[in-house]
């Protein structure tokens, strides 16, 4: 493999050999393939697209840059669910106890937010004390003794992906279907999981804003981590709109632990329940998706399910107390409201807009070493398809001080649509790949 | 202009504003736009195009990267010519001094060769004491005085163009016809030239391997240089076949001598002439062709050329007694044979075949740091539509070692393409931008 011939190759729409990919990624590491030839082929791939076989060769020279977690003494099928990423997404926090408490083991290992809010350590973190950097041995113990951990990357695994998305963040290459299918993969596939659910969001406030792209990346997921040998199946869901009422750190948090106590909005719970079906039936819980869904609501109505995360942030060393009463985690000194200008229904709330706002407020971050406020955020009074009166609070901004509110507000009202006529509810899953069975 | 931005604009297919260009080159000699980001955007303006007015924004921002040459105390036109590069291109080296002749100055600034066979400046340090490094000083008054200087690139000029260079060599983005114009005539414009002849080479030993491709190439470089406020015109010219008789440095040198001798292979002048006219025609010295092909005529024949060369290589330093005689020129201890195994007519003579040859004997180079034996290389016997029988030598393999030319006498053989009937002559000149006028 010479580096520039290989560089070619791609270039020129030809597709490339999975020993040639794999010499490709080794040199990276080595130092023998440079920086600038990395991101010259990436260019080229995000341009000329790589094919199945060809993202798989990527995905596993990936995958073998760094140490493959094998969690021996975990004997639960391993079921983990990754997210493409949404606005309000706390799903994670709220699934993974939920799943976990009917006999499957999540080792969920996460990143943390880059853009706009925060990501699922962000959100934990919110819980004083939680650790999300434990060791290999501590992860596979919590996994074992409470049937779900959740940490952040560490540099042991997949170390390929953590440089190669350095070079595609800061070089427009980020939004390419094969090079995200391997960026998610190898670190999922690291885990040493048995199966992986995968939430693929479309719309407004996601990365895929079509649904043949949001397809295409479905399709490719579950095609190459099937290749890997595991069992995947991807849910393409809809994010025109935020996800629950909440977006922001702490306040994510809250709602996620609301749903664990047979609590919260409708479409977070909606949704949890529906990625639960999923991983219970890749996990070989049951084999009929109407028992699955019955066990993860009896779950949630029974408090196992927040049993389970209570163990979990306690195992991690976070303060429970703030798990057993979500007023004592971290909120802001002031809440300001965004009043309806004119009555109506919510036919529309703009996720990116929102999001935008809550990243300025200091929920997010744009660079890797910002440091993120826990406390801020927003949250929704009115949702899509719901009523509202003039004057009736459209949400709250959560903010330390009453000048940093004011200054948002008007952004926050222009994020709703106020219609005359109620809106068409629109569907939460859209595809789901496979179309049927394989479960 | 943030560069992951500027990347994803061209990446999309957009055109990009002088500006934004011109900022994006500063950030990278500045090192606040990486290499790695220099060649994202590289390959996406390879494979997305740049227009022309990027193109020319490309080449100012290059050109202004550096100093760009006055020479005001030279009062004639100044003309140069540039090649894109081809086999046995040796032209330079007798067109500047015969062109110079006439009244008119040629400052010319070349590059090594990298790749099969060296540079212009490679073959003119065959003789012994040529100096290619002179300051910009030394070269204005030869140029003043002697009418041409025919010098190396310096850190001076153009160095974003190194720089770029350097980067699109080893990420396969060589290959682009607006890189390539911006390159040639960001180094080019910054000798402080009125006008600039183009040869502009098509066919198996050129970089532009079909006509289309080159023809694009020349307009571009016309337009780009001509929005430069030069008067520029570009020849397309066949590059099927090696130019005369010679491939190696010190080999090619001599032919050019001989050229201004008066004597050598009929291509090689007529190749010389027609560029020459080009270059009296755009300093104004004649408003007609004839009339400028009968001065170069006539001072090929007077001697006044091979004058006007042995007085820039005394300037230089070099020793004109391997002028006044060239067989003081390094040669090799060896010459080797190679005989036509059947007889016809050479129908065909592939340059690439024979450049690779000779850059295996050593007359070329493929990493900067390497060194080049003057000596080496491969004189043609025969010339496409010459007649040639069995046994004859079709030419000469200049080597230290039998062995070493015994290697590589069967590939040099299949070099030539003999046949039954005589082939068709092809034109030298195949396309000339502008078509007509504007000399």
């Amino acid at each position: 493999m010479i580096p520039a011939q290989f560089i070619a190759q791609k270039r020129d729409g030809l597709a490339q050999s999975a020993s040639d990919i794999q010499a490709f990624i080794k040199g990276l590491l080595a130092g023998t393939v440079t920086e600038y030839q990395m991101t010259a082929w990436l260019m080229a791939a995000y341009l000329q697209d790589l094919n199945e076989e060809e993202t798989w060769a990527l995905t596993s020279a990936m995958l073998n840059s760094g140490k493959i977690l094998g969690l021996p003494s975990v004997k639960r099928p391993k079921i983990d669910k990754h997210s493409t990423g949404g606005v309000g997404d706390k799903i994670s926090i709220c699934l993974a106890p939920l799943v976990a408490s009917q006999g499957v083991a999540v080792p969920m290992i996460s990143g943390r937010g880059l853009g706009h809010t925060g990501g699922t350590l962000d959100k934990l973190e919110a819980i004083e004390g939680y650790q999300t950097r434990l060791d290999a041995k501590r992860f596979e113990t919590i996994v074992r003794t409470v049937g779900t951990s959740m940490i952040g990357q560490t540099d042991e695994l997949a170390p390929a992906d953590r440089t190669i998305y350095g070079l595609r963040d800061v070089t427009a290459t980020v939004e390419s279907i094969p090079l995200i299918t391997a960026s998610i993969l190898s670190k999922k596939l690291a885990e040493g999981i048995d199966g992986l659910v995968l939430d693929v969001k479309v719309g407004r406030g996601a990365f895929m804003h079509t649904l043949p792209r949001a397809r295409r990346l479905a399709e490719l997921l579950v095609d190459v981590g099937t290749r890997a040998g595991k069992r995947v199946v991807a849910l393409v869901t809809d994010m025109n709109t935020p996800i629950g009422r909440t977006i922001g750190n702490a306040l994510e948090t809250r709602e996620a632990i609301e749903i664990l106590r047979n609590l919260g909005p409708a479409d977070t719970r909606e949704l949890t329940l529906v990625l639960g079906v999923e991983m219970l039936m890749l996990a070989g819980v049951t084999r009929s998706a109407k028992d699955a869904r019955d066990r993860l609501v009896k779950a949630l109505a029974s408090g196992e399910a927040f049993e389970c995360f209570a163990r979990m942030v306690k195992a991690h060393g976070g303060n429970t107390s703030m798990v057993e009463d979500t007023d004592k985690l971290p909120t802001t000194k002031q809440r300001v409201a965004v009043l309806a200008k004119f009555s109506g229904w919510v036919s529309a709330i703009d996720p990116m807009q929102l999001a935008q706002v809550a990243l300025e407020l200091g929920a997010g971050r744009l660079r890797a070493d910002q440091k993120i406020d826990p406390a801020v955020g927003i949250t929704l009074s009115a949702k899509v398809a719901e009523h509202v009166e003039v004057g009736q609070p459209l949400g709250y901004i959560h903010v330390h001080s009453k000048k940093a509110g004011a200054d948002m507000v008007d952004r926050v009202h222009a994020a709703f649509t106020i219609r005359k006529t109620r809106p068409k509810e629109s569907p939460l899953v859209l595809v789901r790949v496979p179309k049927t069975g394989k479960r």
